[in-house]
């Protein structure tokens, strides 16, 4: 590794409430604690992995506010930009399915920390101060019209810095209910970006992405690219859902010259699917900052972290470098380790 | 749907102690606590899909009994038909098997309250007031030979009210222990029911029906129809068993003339195998109380409904309609719903 | 059966801690409790089928030695051989994998009381009063050139009063650390053995064996016998791995005229993969000692029995006799028993 | 018992999180769940003593809101009047102290089902038929102006049908958050009540109450009484806390001529502090029912009722009338029935 | 200790089914497993302190009576005299009170095998070959008149053959239901006895013993033994209840000639009081079997046996016997054992 | 507070592994996990309260040291000056006693990093850069002699910089085994230390320390002080042990001039008695560095501190300055907040 790049990554932190068992929320006695968000599992992944990485947010610090902050102290990520405010912590309740019982999923994040967050909030001078890379998701600019125009004041100012910027757009129907149309807020900001991660609705939605008749998902990148052709990549998660525990995935990447796809991971017994296209986000930035030449081992990493997250409890990726290389490279599969 | 029918289920009220988390019984320090039994299961998941739903049994009022008939309350079942009796809760164990060790079950149910239940005890004009549908199994029969002929009193009371009567044959070999042969209190019964859902082994030991040599699974509901002409409608649930966690299931009715299979329902991560045959029993009532003239259609519901079954913890199948309704149409199987 | 078998087995008994519900080591707030040990697994699978069994080994008599020695009780293993000795009982630690994460073992088993034993440490005309078979396995003459030397004189006695003696080769790359080489004692302890259990890698390492170009994994046995031609039979584990959680097994043995092997086990949802080759030996062992002339039902006795155990947790094959006979001859896979 | 009451309570539904075995917030990898609130935790305790309740609430229909629902009726609490709206389940969060370590709650009831209820929501002339008894507290005028109006409209309708209406002030510094001074809402509340339950401070804050110098905590009930002449009875609820796990508690109640102060309950481990005021209100309201005459019998059953409460886990006390009665009577204290 | 005393008991052997954490039945959604009963837990206590002591009962070979018999294995407990037969495992649930809510218990023991055991089925010289001492209980004559006569058979003959008898006379008003009274059995038990523990409630109706008016609970021992002069010793057991987790015991023991009583030991942090008077029992029958010349030293050994089974879960003393002797030094009470 | 002051601590970090629920040993299915250790618990406790702390000790990175570490940050400890080394994890087994029966250990730490640190391996100008206070115990120099060098190297070099250096005696019988009298090494430790705690036994055995005659444990820090004038205070830790429950603690200190004592906290439900001490010597570290002159302040501060350790669950103190604040106090004790 030649350099050791410093990843800001920027979004709400979240408290996930989930069945134990695959219970019913109706048959629980009890909630697992997890903490995560689409940015805070791409920043412990990264920070588990060896790179210094430092999170972003606004929330209370009551006390599961810090509670959520000492989880990602706990993996080494710096919380020093994070700073104090909102009324309550993002929560959302998990009903975890299995076979033909899918998960539910209730959101109750409404007057969050980054909902209520404004511009000038923050110092974007000093958070950003050493970073090489900045990482947001469209979740963010989803929140509320202020939380959107507060990132789009980040981005930009990490843009002019020179500093590489990569979103994941992350579409929710459930959010943007804030009255804009989301296309307002997210074409800008992926102006202002230079690696994005989407699949087809997000693109369509979020951008306004213009599809052909015959295209699949696998041309989604193609197309995001050449609607934007200053990106400099453009990425695109593929899941295949045959229940709620078998999905297959694979990754793929463009540089608006050539196209490389992940072989297919197969999961046949998932552990935990939440946080999967995260942990594939994680890998794309980790994979462009250490294999930037080579693609096709920057989509097989990409795919064996998202994998591999399926076989780990909680919303984040939590493992070491070598078992996401030793899996890239198909290595000894769950064999123990003795 | 153009009637909110009003369904009375009659039957024991077991408790049900497992094993946690694959443990074989020697090796547990505690057993899982759950209520059920064939008939309450059809009930509580008619009640949860929005139907009118009662439950008569007789119980003791000790804790258990309480807790179990509070159960039945917390699923919307209206638990006014039951009263006091019996010496105690009847109750079965189950070591929860998986892969190629299968579950074991041992039955702890002598002196219940149904067990001891006579002619005479049930006010049955008052309980079948207002009663669109009258269902029981082949378990209360099963249990002596006062339990049959207080079953055979209610069937033939809810019969001569009009009531649609519908029958699980549920043979039970560890039961039917009191001297009486099974077909002696069955084929009086079947002949005052209306429905009737049963395999081969069922068909043959408690009403003595005859197949033919090349008959399958799926020739059952016919031959049992062709024994008892007067019956509407005749039914079977397919069971493919490859492990204790690998199941496939269908079902077939027909009603005389026709014969309808669903498709099959491929299952292989069962979270729990028991009640399947119950939940297809609710789906067939309910399919035949709301799709009557569409058999390819209750089929299919009464196959989702058995599926489902099999992703939910405990006897009874848990869930709301619309889960069942998206399983049949095969929308979005086991994706996330947010 | 004929003659009930005394089989010894000897060798360490180690506490083992493990994840619960597929956590990674540092997300758990409890480690699950086992007891268990290559030549213990044995002992216990034996005794559990109505095999009268004993344990000779040498540990701490504090609480955790204590609770260690229950656990075979429990298990109807006579402990009586067993002696206090050793400062600490082993210990090992397993990250419990799933899908694509394998497991992981941290192996904490220095100064254990087998670690330090010595010869004339144990009495073994005394242990071995009335034994008719003697178990142990290359991990004890891993441990130190002390409990190599004390396991090399058990097996020559043994030998010399007619004992018949088994020796699974187990070899664990993370012991033999004391600076001899493997062969020094793994061969003259086969000279003195009758019957072989091991793999390719185990006997290329541990007794030098050599093996032709196109060998495959189910020539080991021929090839271990060509080399220890006293041999009476030698055996070895094939085991195909997926995932951590989808392993497919079988067992070769031969005599040294022919080579049988069992049938595949295909074993999708494994729910505990260690201790699966102790209960191949144990099967081997039972089977050798009742169904002797026809090595057919030995194998595929052998390859039930590690079938069974990847569907119970802990380390030992804890079941009863019928239920492999059961799953040998393919009866009701998984079905409930009710 | 010469009549069966009909009791209607009315406010909130909550969804409460504590921390399992003391820990803290921070330690905890789960949180218990409960559903409770002041008025719920009346009406579960009457409903358990055979009293006809329904609650009146409103909430959203969530899988957190349906289950909380479930668990009223789990209860016997007739749920008919309550409905759809808001946005979300009222939440808090209990950390569970012992010892010097006191307990921390976390409320995160903004923008919930009541906050948001306004005046013409409830179709009062429908909810209030029949029922004897209405049941509120100082809780639901603090959630919002609007809530506030919406409850005066309810408490002043029931007052005009001669129906009594009893109020617990339980005043909650963290509420009373939207201006209003709490005494606007509160004089009016109360002049349109029959019965009061409140310490020394709900009362001065609340309704302006002036006590002389040396009034105690004993003197709470005539001051009221004084200030509201047309109060049929005025109580208050009397605790000493030595620490987190042992309290010691009484309760007082006047009818404007006479004084009664129950016997004091002295409880060394207590398992479950919280709703220990609603017990005792829930033990006024049954002894103002049944013994209401004999104001003695009323203060020693409401402090039996809350003495119990401290030994039952969760918000509400769940128990059956024969144990407050033999409590009260001083029977068998912890006596092992068998 | 001048000889090792082989001690046989007898009586059923019962599966425990508790709530955990203190909670109600309804309220659980598992049991925690305990396996005892009145003279089980006598043995498991005495087999604990290194004597040799063996069980006799009567119980189905299914999965829990198997589970159970391997539970006294794991003690120490010879179970070769027991036998498989009846139709079940004799059952109770017990509701864990705190505070001043006390425990409830339900028992479910019909039909189980000690309930059916008759004359005839045991053949007592084999049972009773060289053993020294025969312990039983009132309880085994309180199921059934068969059960009552088998009884009487063993204790007749065991006191023929010179065995020393001791009964702990255990009176359950929930039992006793068969129709004799209990006089007719208890009273020609203890003339064949030698050592009997009881109080007061016990000795007058099981016994017919006789009080005078002033006699406190100190005195039954005196009164029994003036009824039986045969008697050796007769003890009783002590007990104040303050609360489900608050008891004081204390031992008093006499020879006809003195009366010694134990120091009183106050608990006020009680884990599991069941079991508490067994194990007092077994503190008995080590006393008088090891210090006999001393009956101060039995009595507070005895007491300190019941003090300490309160600080142990399940129904059975589970210690060493330096544990013991420390508590009846007044050792270190409490203090870490670093 | 005038200075942020930068404490290190050194010594080893221990895992805990404990018996849930006041289980035996030889009753738990499973341990609690918990990292400690009497110099990381006094880091824990000052980092959480705002102090900048690191930690110096060495220990090996595999899955369990990784996990140690990551506690400390979770808990704000800077773990920059802990490095790889050793063979294992220290360890130790906590059986968890209650009333009567007190709590056991087990150590299990041989072979650890700290034991076998050795000179020269800590690079001592470094990690103790800017810092103002260094802790450390006698349990580092009781482990092996080359641990003892290494420590006192540290020490001396600490004092040599003008740190403050501060000691907790800490002696434990079952260590100390290297054949070197303790005195030999604490007596120049302590005289290269400005600050030490201790209690009697501590002082006798470790420094040989003379006690008169009449001399009670709140004599101890006058008689360490006269022994070692140079110190600038001496501690002593007062507890009163009535059972594993109930403790009551005080605090005494001198500066040899005037002795100051705590006023006594009474604990009848101790959470977790581990770690009581830990959290006394960081209450005095935390007190001598904020409220210096007011020693009065800091002995209560200190006992305070002690106090809530034992509310909660592990071995260090996890709570925020102001609890600590609100207890000494004598604020709200055991409210709660809400």
């Amino acid at each position: 590794m030649n350099h050791n790049f410093k990843t800001l990554c920027f979004g709400e932190l979240l408290l996930r409430l989930s069945t134990p068992s695959h219970l019913r929320v109706e048959q629980s006695t009890s909630f697992n604690i997890d903490y995560g968000g689409a940015e805070a599992n791409v920043a412990i992944a990264l920070s588990n992995w060896g790179g210094e990485t430092s999170y972003l947010t606004r929330l209370p610090f009551n006390f599961l506010g810090k509670s959520a902050l000492k989880f990602l102290k706990y993996n080494n990520v710096d919380t020093n930009p994070s700073f104090e405010g909102g009324d309550r912590l993002g929560t959302y309740y998990l009903e975890v399915g299995i076979g033909d019982r899918g998960s539910n999923i209730e959101y109750d994040r409404a007057n969050s920390g980054m909902s209520t967050l404004k511009t000038g909030m923050i110092d974007w001078d000093k958070v950003l101060e050493n970073v090489d890379w900045f990482h947001y998701s469209g979740i963010t600019p989803a929140l509320s019209q202020d939380a959107a125009k507060a990132c789009l004041e980040g981005v930009r100012i990490a843009k002019s810095k020179g500093i590489t910027v990569s979103c994941d757009l992350n579409y929710r129907s459930k959010l943007w209910k804030y009255g804009d149309a989301p296309q307002k807020w997210m074409v800008p900001l992926i102006e202002a970006s230079d690696i994005v991660l989407g699949g087809k609705n997000d693109a369509s939605i979020l951008l306004g992405t213009q599809f052909q008749e015959n295209d699949g998902y696998e041309d989604v990148p193609k197309r995001i690219k050449e609607q934007f052709p200053h990106l400099k990549y453009v990425a695109t998660n593929l899941r295949q859902s045959f229940s709620a525990t078998h999905n297959r995935i694979s990754c793929v990447i463009t540089d608006g010259i050539e196209t490389y796809q992940s072989r297919w991971f197969d999961m046949p017994n998932m552990l935990d699917r939440v946080g999967g296209g995260d942990a594939l986000m994680a890998g794309l930035i980790y994979g462009l900052q250490h294999f930037k030449s080579d693609l096709d081992k920057v989509v097989n990493f990409a795919g064996s972290s998202s994998c591999l997250k399926h076989s780990i409890k909680g919303d984040a990726l939590i493992c070491e470098l070598d078992e996401v290389l030793r899996l890239m490279e198909g290595q000894d599969s769950g064999l123990v380790q003795r």
